[in-house]
């Protein structure tokens, strides 16, 4: 990706710029603001003008027809409309390209391995602790964090439909109860998770055992069920990805890849962390690449994936009727499985499209990546 | 769901957990709050640390290995981060528990009837009042609502494909305007309740009539439609239900629940009620129950259900192909009919998954209720 | 839609409400606000009551049967609740009026025309500059706006699948760089508009040009990708409609509408402008309408067609399992594609249906226009 960059440095931008036409035809537009429109609200006849291909139609400052109709305004005045002050564009180039280049000089991996078992009489036991740590959203930006084994999302659990699994949650919190919901799974009723109504808070010092066999695959989560918007936001989240056994029944694909939306006290994250402290997502020409979406945020977060549109094969585990897109509504929740076929070659953005969720003056943040097809 | 929770007692609980392997392998943990956790910008091999399983790799407070990408920080300095006060968890817990005791301890039914009708001429006619009532919207916290016939939902309105309908509405506000709106009905244009579009504003003390003709079966609504981003979130919202003539075009089903989703100055509600004032779901093992959301608040909700799928049979009436979640996202004016397979016994949580409609530090609260299968 | 409304006059109106019947079995109402409901929470037998159609069950103030399982309230007091203060309905109705007789008295198009291109060595060119106006939202009212070509939205880009396509984009904003994105298409890197990432970004003066084929049909946007937050709900977006060469995968319609959702410094918006500066859409009976829905907003907005269904035949350019609604939600980022079937004559209110986003006391504002089928 940093070559993709230098491979259109500032000197060949602009000899491109030049050498394709000039910039002749344009409209010498100067430096003023708030240049004055025609009121759309005019005839017809009279619009449609201003297009950078027609300057001598350019309206005149001052030169407004009203619309009679307007009841709330006289006919003649200009109003006084709004301006926004000067920007420092340079500074602000600075900030954006400073964002970029941390990005790219990332580490390849930020994500945790998957969480690690034991086999005990042919039990899958998990150890998880819930405890809090300072975590490093992006890079220098220490936040308190409430995780599972000391990392936002906690450690992905992955076993295969109809494993015997037991997780041992230990309350490391020191001052809160907790719970863990397997969310989407199939699941005993007193394996479920949710406080005083299958079962008492697990409290500070507390060890809470859940047995159960992994019944339906698909990508699934498991995350508190106590003071939830508070401890989720906060991260006691994770994924929870049951494989099927037969594999037949699920699309095809080349390579994985999850992605835990947030947008809790720890800002607007992808698995964890924010822009340029997110992990750069990369495939090969070619290669069918499986994103596992998974909101545990409190906001809906529309993705959007440049360059190639993704095929939703399933929805919180289930396989439906697939459909194609290129900006996919993830509710908190939900997980959407896309599959994308890598088939062009770059950097390509890959962010929520709720702009102020990705990018402010100062540059990008949030919830950005990249996903980069070499 | 007494029963259920009593079931599993403390003794029991605690006694499980020390019997199924005890809590020697877990870090003990004591109280420390924010302890310091490496950095995840340091290279790979360092991290993937600090599970519960492997307390040998606990990193140290201090040993962070920083990142020299990182431009914002100098590397070596430990960064201050943040920490959340104390909490009495005790008190949390017993906050808890009296919601969902007062939840559990509610009427089986909290919905008002289906509103009754008088034939006339072959016309099925339904008298409505917009009125004013205060409202309880949980126990013993009362709220001025705007009501159809002093109720939040108004009674449910349910016909028949082909059916005459009279809707004949009497303003009893006393100081606004108001007009009905059949939100998703096939309705002559006169009849479709927009105040100066295609009716005047039925003023205090005024009785408007509409006549019209059921014409698309399905899961629909009537509102208000003046002043409606605040007569409607008031409670000026009610189920109209067209049954089907043929029924064999819609997925067989054994009950039904009609859940309405509201955010306004009621609070977070589901039928007019916010938990622990909801009511219980209930249905028996085995019963395929339709679940029958509409959405009448001004946010989206992405509802969840725990323990069992959905599938989404139909939007807004039509039945459309089918898809199946957990996770269901209703917005403003839509409606899902969900069918669910009563497969698994107990009771399962059923909630808005945007945590903070849910549930705060002291109780759940707003969108939640559970669905009990027997 | 005027004739419309003049055929159903107040005189009209009343007469025929009471000609229908009366208003004898109604209760008499008088002024009284915050009516006291019994408690939702009292036994099953005890509610029910209050329907219009049976008088002389209303609830006496006072009487109310508490729920003894209530924790939280001493059982007979009565709870204080809220009101609203009275209302000046008159006035209401008033400023509601005007704005609707506005609307209709709107031209018939307010939107600008295509952009126009020329033809270059079978290229077809098309000058595109980034400038601020002076911008009217709705009649009278003028808020600066980032622009592409002086318009809000920018003019349509459309061309047909295959096309040699140039974009020359002139940034005359004077103080701020920009860059174009060019949303939903196939493109190769160099050309997909994100600055530090696949090009520097096109600064004060600057001239860029994008050259690529038009590959994917659909509906597609442009928009700036730097500042985006900030740019993009200024204005600086438009539509890029690719026809397909073969239109026969896509479903028939007679006509197209382009409706882009805007919710930033401009206001709610659709298409540029807020209520009643918005456009009426027009269709007549038998044809077949297609909506082309864009989100260029921070927000997700379910739009709501009243009178007939939509069916939503394809999202983001890409032709899917068709689906039928009323109320489609369209995220940011997406696009759309809604068929409808203009079988019902009438003026047909169409708006967000976040209700905050198209109505307030004083009328209708925003997200609202109708449809109008003759």
């Amino acid at each position: 990706m940093a070559k993709q960059y230098a491979g259109l440095s500032r000197r060949r931008f602009l000899a491109g710029a030049v050498g394709a036409g000039g910039v002749g035809v344009l409209i010498a537009c100067g430096n003023q603001v708030g240049q004055l429109q025609d009121s759309p609200y005019a005839t017809n006849a009279a619009r449609n003008v201003g297009s950078a291909s027609n300057p001598a139609a350019t309206p005149q400052a001052g030169a407004m027809v009203m619309d009679q109709t307007n009841a709330t305004q006289s006919a003649g005045s200009a109003p006084a409309g709004t301006a926004t002050p000067a920007k420092d564009w340079k500074a602000m180039n600075l900030h954006h390209e400073e964002g970029i280049k941390t990005f790219l000089a990332q580490p390849k991996t930020l994500r945790s391995a998957p969480m690690p078992f034991t086999l005990q009489d042919g039990i899958k036991v998990f150890e998880v602790s819930a405890k809090k740590v300072q975590w490093e959203v992006t890079p220098g930006q220490m936040v308190e964090a409430y995780t599972y084994n000391g990392v936002v999302p906690g450690p992905e659990i992955r076993v295969t439909e109809g494993d015997k699994v037991r997780i041992r949650l230990k309350n490391d919190l020191g001052d809160e109860g907790t719970a863990i919901h397997f969310h989407g799974l199939l699941i005993p009723n007193a394996m479920d998770g949710v406080p005083f109504i299958t079962q008492p808070p697990v409290n500070p010092g507390e060890l809470f055992i859940y047995d159960f066999i992994a019944r339906n695959p698909g990508s699934h989560m498991y995350h508190s069920h106590l003071n939830s918007a508070f401890q989720v936001t906060k991260g006691l989240l994770g994924a929870f990805i049951i494989e099927p056994k037969d594999k037949s029944a699920y699309p095809q694909f080349d390579k994985e890849y999850t992605m835990i939306l947030g947008d809790g006290p720890l800002g607007y994250t992808l698995n964890g962390h924010g822009f340029p402290g997110t992990e750069v997502v990369t495939a090969n020409k070619g290669e069918k690449l499986l994103v596992r979406f998974m909101n545990e945020g409190l906001m809906i977060h529309p993705m959007h994936l440049h360059g190639m549109p993704m095929t939703i094969v399933a929805q919180d585990g289930w396989v439906n009727t697939p459909y194609k897109c290129d900006t996919v509504n993830v509710a908190p929740g939900q997980r959407m499985d896309a599959i994308v076929e890598c088939t062009e070659v770059g950097a390509w953005a890959f962010h929520c499209h709720i702009l102020s969720h990705a990018e402010s003056e100062m540059g990008m943040f949030g919830m950005v990546t990249a996903l980069v097809v070499k």
